[in-house]
């Protein structure tokens, strides 16, 4: 029975990024057909489609370091949730679309730092993909950016609304930008991207944001961590379960 | 790959009680913690409970007639949608209280004569699963009665929230009792419920209770059926993605 595994540092890199698109991409294909109006249901289906594309390219890399027959499809559709490392920020629920856009608003801002510093990555593989990925994210953060102006600068109750998403998912913040031993080494290798030097721009940006929209930034509060490491929130085997039904239940399926 | 399967007569019939109970004793397991007050969540749950406990009767009793190495679990667990007999009323969603009420009123009210006339089948195995699941199906009844109502003539809005569940859910109704080739073939042999047969005193009770909580029946109204044939709803592939996951995942896993 598979359950917890560890892979090597590389591996255990790349597959976060790889599971923060995937899970945060099948989250935003969950509204495709619900957006509140057509326009934007079309955004943000597809910037799915975006985050599915990146993270394929992350699992194939993946795949590729692991060996034994191990490929974006066995990924994606048989690891259990303990071998998945998406921060547990992606996998949080849709909610209201308050809290849709400020899940969103929360990764992007993370994510286009990301990967303007893995452009500059040794590996050669990584910079690639994040070269590709940055003009979708610059795409995505002025999405979700836009919307948090909108949405918390508007009516009395958009703005109640945006900042109670805030206070409910600002404590999934920290791990995006918390630093462990894998993200060090990989960082010191000059693999990884320093999440102490993007920090700062992070904040920076987040913080423009949020005043424009008239939102508070939720103080002295509980960060939760875990999901790079293989601990996940309820949700998660609920993603799963949706996700990976069919592979489960036609193993080797093939179109 | 397996998908629509046809079974013999009476496993078919036996298997429509069976996935009646499964897929309503999972959606009411869905709740469980999450009723707005302690002693109904666990009245619910309670009845979750009974209606699987119901269902294992049936899916082993199925099993039996099969052979070929099936058990309750593997039909439980291992068929996929098409293979799925249950009416498409007990795979609706719980919505808000009233919808789970209204569903479960529906159900209940067709399911105490549907049992109280299997008692007599002529086949000892159903007879004998209609007695012992008599009793709870009597509960059952007088707690999905009752609430409905207590919210029907309660508060204005209480009684527009229950009158929207049963235009919503009226139209899947009359499945339970139409009669297609399997129920004739089944009664005709006295195996099966007359269905024509109980649909006066199932009529008669529903208008009653319906009238004294002060909600109207919906006219004229297109009646969706296929559930008993394989054919389900969108919710039903979603229901299945969780049930059988553990299953699935890790095929033939034991306690």
């Amino acid at each position: 029975m598979k359950s917890y595994t560890k892979y090597d540092p590389l591996v255990e890199y790349v597959l976060r990024s790889a599971d923060n698109t995937l899970i945060l991409g099948h989250r935003l294909s969950e509204l495709c057909g619900h957006g509140p109006v057509l326009e934007q249901d079309i955004a943000i289906t597809n910037i799915s489609l975006d985050l599915l594309g990146q993270s394929r390219m992350y699992l194939q890399y993946a795949a590729q370091q692991i060996g034994n027959n191990e490929t974006e499809d066995t990924l994606a559709f048989l690891r259990d949730g303990m071998q998945f490392r998406n921060c547990q920020l992606t996998e949080q629920p849709n909610g209201d679309f308050a809290h849709t856009i400020i899940r969103s608003f929360i990764f992007d801002s993370y994510h286009f730092y990301f990967c303007q510093s893995l452009k500059s990555s040794t590996d050669s593989s990584l910079a690639e993909i994040a070269a590709k990925s940055l003009k979708e994210v610059t795409y995505h953060r002025k999405f979700s950016s836009e919307w948090t102006i909108r949405l918390g600068d508007g009516t009395a109750e958009s703005n109640e609304r945006m900042q109670k998403a805030l206070e409910n998912l600002w404590p999934y913040s920290g791990e995006l930008t918390e630093e462990d031993a894998v993200d060090a080494k990989m960082a010191a290798e000059g693999i990884g991207v320093d999440l102490k030097d993007i920090s700062g721009s992070i904040n920076d940006y987040r913080n423009n944001i949020l005043e424009r929209a008239g939102l508070k930034v939720p103080e002295k509060v509980f960060m939760h961590s875990g999901g790079k490491k293989g601990l996940h929130t309820e949700h998660h085997g609920y993603i799963l379960a949706e996700m990976q039904f069919m592979q489960r239940a036609y193993p080797g399926l093939n179109w």
